[in-house]
């Protein structure tokens, strides 16, 4: 079965996070003051192949751990779709 | 009202994307030949004060066009969530 995961992935919140810091002057310097706690972090999308929804998550798992997340200062978390019909022709 | 937004912003379809492509070849080397499409985005959340969600989404609107997206390259959507009680003091 082929699954289509979204992957968030960020910065636990003990963490200091410089560029949301500079998100929130920059959105201030516009006249945007009433924005607040601004963090930014990744999202991943992609299809993966696997013989099972669990077998998807527990390699996506793996995946997260060791390529796509920090895991000593990021938190990751995502989410499954099954695809339903063979989308070999995307454009 | 405070309201949660969590921002989402990828790379248009049509745009190349070479650190996607890096993850991929990345976890091709790893053993994940079942990995495709592989597409890396911003995940932006923060709390933005505003009269009515309504009155927020327009502000958001301005915010990812202006600053958080690059709109010819990229696209974004959003969700906000009003938070219900003063979260002030979080840990």
């Amino acid at each position: 079965m082929k699954y289509h995961a979204r992957i968030y992935v960020t910065l636990r919140p003990s963490v200091l996070d410089p560029a949301g810091v500079a998100v929130q002057s920059g959105l201030k310097h516009m006249g945007y003051e009433n924005v607040e706690q601004v963090r930014i972090g990744k999202y991943i999308e992609l299809t993966i192949t696997a013989e099972s929804e669990e077998a998807a998550k527990q390699q996506l798992d793996v995946i997260c751990d060791r390529l796509l997340a920090n895991v000593v200062i990021e938190n990751y978390c995502f989410e499954l779709t099954e695809i339903s019909t063979p989308a070999e022709a995307k454009v």
